[in-house]
């Protein structure tokens, strides 16, 4: 495929940020990438893995002469990412990121860019227990969800240059306002890993010898409890407006199973198994169908579609 | 291999009692194997599938002649299915089941007997919320943990050959006492399931776009709130004594994760993550040992562990 960019910077080569250099030199999204880690160490790695063309430590260095920069750090440490490589972007370029969570980005960042510099969050619906650079691989973000969260007022052409670069690493590219975003995300992953969080802490109360018990349903069931704890601490503090409303609906919803289970009531519970599970389906179909943009008209030249060969 | 038994009969053609039946041709378990079924639809998808060697809907035919009987009906039937088949059972014959939760049955079932049957009860780790006998395959209890859990006074040899019949399916059995399963089982699969069933509720409230960010971490934890409603909502009753003090831990834990999201305390955060890690971790421990028995003294004779070929 011609490259969307034709240098590619990503800042932080962990899990995500490998993958995105990996996916973007496999499928050829990217002419030449190139790495800025924290430790000398990770950036050899990534060198003699070939995750990218170059890796080194100085952000100025990484970031110059590259039309497209991926913040791949924590987002905490996002902002200070940023405000080192800013001074050394070239003229048009354009920053994205994949953190989790995207309304403090789109107002933080922005603003720390000199003119003619662009700011474009992005959140790929992907990732895993397993973090750091070893478990990052290029087929990461095959067929996942990837929300575009613009800033308002954002600049048409960065918004498609990023659907695009996630398009051609495999994404389906969803445009959301960053505090929609948020809110969305709150409900389909946060709360989520928030109830598995819960749920393992839980299993604290239960006797030792059930653990030989756990069959396939309560290891899909646990997966993502095994998430980092500093990643997801930060995530969940970082939305905590957006969790509130989640996590009161879990425990009212979890109050009323108590109640029908204490009364065995079967019938009860069959009916609100049955809710459950056609609340669960209805959201598979908005999945499938894309889910349109809820409050940003869509670009009127949309993302490509056409599936992407491995180079 | 030897045959465990000459001849299996399987009371309920559905994805377990299916499946039951499959691994069982498939490695060699029991030389002939006989379903009933409900409907003569069930039953001749059966015969034609060769998922058995004979089905009909007669269970006195069904189980003339058997050495092991396996009901594989819904819970709630099984008294039912028994007393039917009772009459019809040889001399020494050993019934089993593959219901999800013991206690009850270990009290109602060995009573409906004649002289010189007996009765094992067995829970296999495995399943899935795609039901029926269209989703049954051999291979469902390969690696799987299944309790093995004798009525009080229960006849060693019936015993073991309840747990040599699980481990030639592929299966692990693990001796349980009929009331320390259910708590265990309430902990390691009837809690996730009602804590994802009360999850896929609250997203009723969710947005309806965010249907469209849903990534592969949501499918994982939502795989079994897609679980059969008429069967779950039996089990949850039918265990409603042990599963009100798990039911009430994942309830404290939700609120006290809750108030820490609430404060934005993402130190705090990190603890809960954490420890809620190094939880899931110390069962996972013991499911790798093999969990021992904790009540009931092991069988001389333990189950034979090598690996058994397919025929």
């Amino acid at each position: 495929m011609t490259p969307v960019v034709r240098r590619l910077a990503v800042v932080g080569l962990g899990l995500l940020g490998g993958s995105v250099a990996l996916a973007a030199r496999a499928r050829g999204a990217a002419a030449e990438v190139v790495g800025v880690a924290r430790r000398e160490e990770t950036a050899r790695e990534a060198r003699e893995r070939g995750v990218v063309d170059a890796a080194g430590l100085e952000p100025g260095e990484g970031v110059s002469g590259a039309e497209l920069v991926v913040l791949a750090t924590p987002v905490g440490a996002m902002p200070e990412a940023l405000r080192k490589v800013a001074p050394h972007l070239a003229e048009g370029a354009v920053v994205t990121d994949v953190g989790s969570v995207k309304a403090a980005l789109a107002e933080a960042l922005p603003a720390l860019l000199p003119a003619g510099r662009h700011y474009v969050g992005a959140h790929p619906m992907a990732g895993g227990h397993a973090t750091g650079l070893a478990h990052a691989r290029p087929e990461l973000f095959e067929g996942a969800p990837c929300a575009v969260t613009p800033p308002p007022g954002a600049d048409e052409a960065a918004v498609r240059r990023v659907e695009r670069f996630f398009a051609a690493l495999g994404a389906r590219p969803l445009r959301r306002a960053p505090a929609v975003h948020d809110r969305e995300v709150g409900w389909v992953s946060h709360l989520p890993h928030a109830v598995a969080f819960a749920f393992a802490r839980a299993l604290e109360g239960a006797p030792e010898s059930a653990g030989a018990l756990r069959g396939p349903g309560f290891r899909d069931f646990t997966r993502i409890a095994a998430s980092d704890p500093a990643l997801w601490g930060e995530l969940l503090a970082a939305n905590r407006g957006a969790l509130a409303e989640p996590l009161r609906a879990v425990a009212a919803r979890l109050g009323e199973l108590a109640e029908a289970v204490a009364a065995g009531d079967a019938p009860a519970l069959e009916r609100f198994i049955a809710s459950a599970r056609e609340s669960l389906a209805r959201g598979a179909e908005d999945a499938r169908s894309g889910g349109g943009s809820p409050e940003i008209p869509a670009a009127s030249e949309a993302a490509p579609k056409e599936r992407i060969e491995h180079s």
